[in-house]
């Protein structure tokens, strides 16, 4: 079975000993509620309750999935009562705006967090997930009136939010939604069309569900730049901001998935459904990027979450499964975790997932920063480092998840693909990770396109900085000399492919390149963050086992992730010639009856 | 939807013009009738039918899935009449022994033939697969007496066979095996034991199945030196041959899994069931072996099989699907096989799939080579080739193919996700091919351990001479000098490793790189196999859009895929240093609460 223990000890050591989070907010004056004992009750609680309410139904809840009748959707058994003691512990309130009833948190805490739900339960953790991201694009951008009628409500969890951005022929390309949207005299709008692939779009945890739906306006001009973002409710509410009368919004279907099937996927139509302008007029993507960029950071912890369960639970295996002997008679049958290839796995399984949480702890740090710095300098320099590294938190994390969750159900064997074990149910689940909230190809030409070439590597060079000090630090405090050489040449390497790229931008070379780009730049990034946590480590007083497997991971993935490199290099260094040049005869050829 | 032509055009040209069979064929004086004609005529029925019958009812099969109620199995709806037609069309004597009914077939056909079938339904394809190779495995191990009364029957496909060898605690290591066997006054055993994942275990396409039982004698000696072969039917035969009283043979349950959900997939109880000896006492996993290469080689197929409905599946939604601007206004939508992202993903799709065709036909010509060729010295060089490319065969290929319906998936974004669309049921079902007949580690230490160190890279060096003459064919015909020089160079990287690792072998450092090597060595050699190929193409006296599309493919394998071998040099180098180096407590303390 699917073991799982929330990684407490490591994510205190992150937050206390690398970040030093509680002296960074102090020096901020910001979260000052947050000192360290309340920041460690707070992770001692998620962990409680996901891996006592969650935890268990992760299972049942992919094998019964979710159930669609004559427009109504219920969710698999026990996930409305879970949800009623989520919101009940105040989880959903977590992050919000305490003027509705809220809870700050500092982010990097709050990402920990929403790792070990998304660790325990990412079905379940999509229909709070949605709503807290909801939430926070409503508190940024929506008119007061709005916020006095809904907030409240979706802080408590009493009612539940969705975007509603995709439709059949429109996902990647939100330029061409068809979705419309007509003023009604009173200031309201009538808004019009079918958006599919709507998680929580319709279910039977809430009383409520608050659509942010993109449509277009008469007079909208084309493209992306026509696109309005509105607030459609499930059910209408009364003057007194009650509910009132059924809006006209139904659940057409739901989706048949490869995973997460706990989780609604629904096909929601809007008919003439009275809507409510959030932002301005043709605003409406930049409103919505706000809850996007979010949306990419929790997809990222949702990532790591599950890649965590596949890495326990195959070292668990791997302790306990005999098979094969590396040195005896016959019958002296050894643990497969003496099996070189074995181990092989599950060290590139731990160093990836912890390396990816110990850039998740910095970016959290970096978004404190760029909301809570009184120096506007110091917000727009983290912002822009956090508005570089979210697209690689989203692509990078999600695809090294999905390869850690294939090595679990291979360090399984056969049983790895047997359902009862839940390996292969991490795969599933995983997966959809790579796709949703833009596919990780969109977010490859996010990373290069938008916050390497349109900035000219300016963001880049901040965090360069931030990391050759990382590595400086490592050096000082007694790391390994062959492998922290190894970091600094691959942070030379990125800088000059990164040059390189700028000087030869073009559409296609940049099309062709990008994925390969993001997985140069997070490999690089990670075993550079490692450095800093690796410079922390050597500094403890005491040298235990704990930090023994700090200092192992950190070499695995120098050595192990690191070469890796070598290979995307090369691949960017190719470009795009002999990707452009096959004709679509050559590709259609493919397709033909021969 | 999963689109599905079979690549015959493709396929004629390697069998005729690259690796020239019908020549070399009759130079052997083996398979006289299979001319040119006969060959194409084989596969043109085999597509029809597989594309016809089988297709269709692949996304059925998986939904439906094997229902299993009182120890019986029902296989999906279609099932039964279609493996009824697969028989009286004579698919189930194809390879067989003339002298039961079979129709013998040379190796590289059959590889390419398998590939059809298991492109439009692996999951339906297992069941006579198992039987094809059991039924192998009777003709070169059984006794007279054996024969004369089972091949009959199953080459006609009335009964199937299967192989049972797993055990719960013992799946990659037989040597543990606890299912027993005490001989009779009458010369037959008694078998008992519990089997696991044993496929076609139990269904309800024939009247009788006939399993290949690995069991030990009382005094037997410890581990896989003990072990013998049994044939165990589920119903006994009378003296005349016929069916008569069941056997102690039961079907306990099936596995719910991540995919091939078609399959039955059982555990099986022989509970002193009656069984017969195969081959000598003890020499059992020797005979198992005869059924198990062939087995491993059809995995492979199953692999390319899928790999190339991904392909062609992705490749047409690429054509047609319309999504983002490479050029022009805001309403000018481009299909996204415009977009350099797309172009790599379909391009390492095909030019892997296809070059791991490429491969297998030189495989099959090889076998064929070992077993008709006259001189026994040219029989024992092929059969040595043959054994160093099986596990390459099974693992690469599988591996390639996974990412490659991984890539399917991600080419149809958010739809790949939805089972509708038939991308994510690919995926789910190639994963299988990693882990049975030997996981993918299990191969690599076969490549690496059994192939290569066992005869001092003597095997290599043959094929290594074979691989530096394609690449001069291909120099000669005018390829690009680039990439022709690339492959040079990764040739004579390989040679380098080899002797490397051949010098360095110990057990932990062969354990740790062995997967890396199984990766570099099958990059590098399908790469000069594709020098075959694109020398064969440069010399057609017309350069249609077939042959460019074949350059094409070739130049991006060389480019893009060979990329990865540095890699897996650097991990090779690198070696077990790291990946022995951190104790079990350091993994023990991963899964402690904390």
């Amino acid at each position: 079975m699917a073991e799982y223990q929330a990684p407490l000890r490591y994510m205190r050591f992150l937050l206390h000993e690398v970040f030093k989070t509680e002296e960074k907010l102090a020096e901020m004056q910001a979260f000052p509620d947050f000192n360290r004992e309340l920041m460690d009750a707070i992770l001692d609680e998620a962990a409680n309750f996901s891996t006592q309410v969650l935890f268990p139904l992760n299972g049942s809840g992919d094998s019964e999935g979710c159930q669609w009748e004559d427009g109504k959707v219920s969710t698999p058994t026990g996930f409305k009562e879970a949800f009623k003691q989520y919101c009940e512990s105040g989880w959903a309130a977590m992050g919000c705006d305490e003027a509705y009833g809220g809870q700050p948190i500092p982010k990097s805490l709050h990402l920990m967090v929403e790792e070990i739900f998304c660790a325990c339960n990412t079905a379940f953790a999509l229909y709070p997930n949605l709503n807290n991201t909801a939430t926070f694009l409503l508190e940024k951008h929506a008119s007061n009136a709005l916020k006095q009628q809904y907030l409240e409500k979706m802080v408590a969890g009493q009612w539940t939010g969705t975007m509603c951005l995709t439709e059949s022929h429109s996902g990647s390309d939100l330029g061409i939604i068809k979705s419309t949207a007509v003023a009604n005299s009173d200031g309201s709008y009538q808004v019009s069309g079918t958006k599919i692939f709507i998680s929580a779009g319709e279910h039977d945890m809430s009383e409520n569900i608050i659509h942010l739906v993109l449509a277009k306006l008469p007079d909208a001009p084309p493209g992306s730049k026509g696109i309005s973002l509105f607030l459609v409710p499930k059910l209408n509410l009364d003057e007194a901001g009650n509910i009132a009368e059924a809006n006209q919004v139904s659940c057409g279907s739901i989706e048949h998935k490869m995973g997460i099937k706990g989780s609604s996927t629904c096909v929601i139509n809007f008919d003439d459904a009275k809507g409510y302008l959030i932002g301005e007029v043709n605003q409406g993507l930049r409103c919505m990027f706000t809850m996007m960029n979010n949306e990419r950071l929790s997809v990222g912890m949702q990532g790591i979450g599950m890649a965590e369960v596949a890495t326990q639970s195959a070292v668990s295996y791997a302790l306990d499964r005999k098979q094969g002997r590396v040195s005896g008679g016959p019958e002296d049958v050894d643990a497969i975790i003496k099996h070189g290839d074995v181990r092989r796995m599950l060290l590139a399984m731990m160093s990836m997932t912890t390396g990816c949480r110990n850039l998740t702890a910095y970016v959290g740090m970096q978004y404190d920063i760029s909301e809570q710095h009184e120096d506007s300098e110091q917000r727009k320099r983290a912002a822009s480092l956090v508005a570089l590294l979210t697209p690689v938190c989203k692509a990078y994390f999600t695809d090294k998840a999905y390869d850690t969750t294939n090595h679990g159900v291979q360090v399984f064997g056969g049983h790895g693909y047997v359902s009862e074990w839940g390996m292969e149910q991490l795969v599933r689940d995983t997966r959809i990770t790579q796709l949703y909230e833009g596919t990780n190809g969109i977010q490859s030409l996010d990373l290069l396109g938008r916050k390497i070439l349109s900035d000219k590597g300016q963001a880049w060079k901040e965090l360069y900085c931030e990391l050759a000090g990382m590595l400086e630090r490592a050096r000082k405090a007694g790391f390994d000399d062959d492998l922290s050489d190894d970091v600094a040449k691959s942070l030379e390497k990125l800088n000059e492919v990164t040059e390189l790229v700028i000087a030869n931008a073009s559409v296609d070379y940049v099309s062709s390149v990008a994925v390969e780009y993001m997985h140069l730049f997070g490999t690089t990034v990670i075993a550079a963050v490692w450095m800093n946590v690796v410079a922390e480590t050597l500094k403890q007083s005491e040298q235990g086992i704990f930090e023994q497997q700090i200092l192992n991971m950190a070499r695995h993935f120098c050595q192990y992730h690191l070469a890796s490199t070598a290979t995307a290099i090369a691949r960017i260094k190719d470009g795009s010639k002999h990707i452009m040049s096959m004709s679509e005869a050559e590709f259609e050829l493919l397709t033909e009856v021969n």
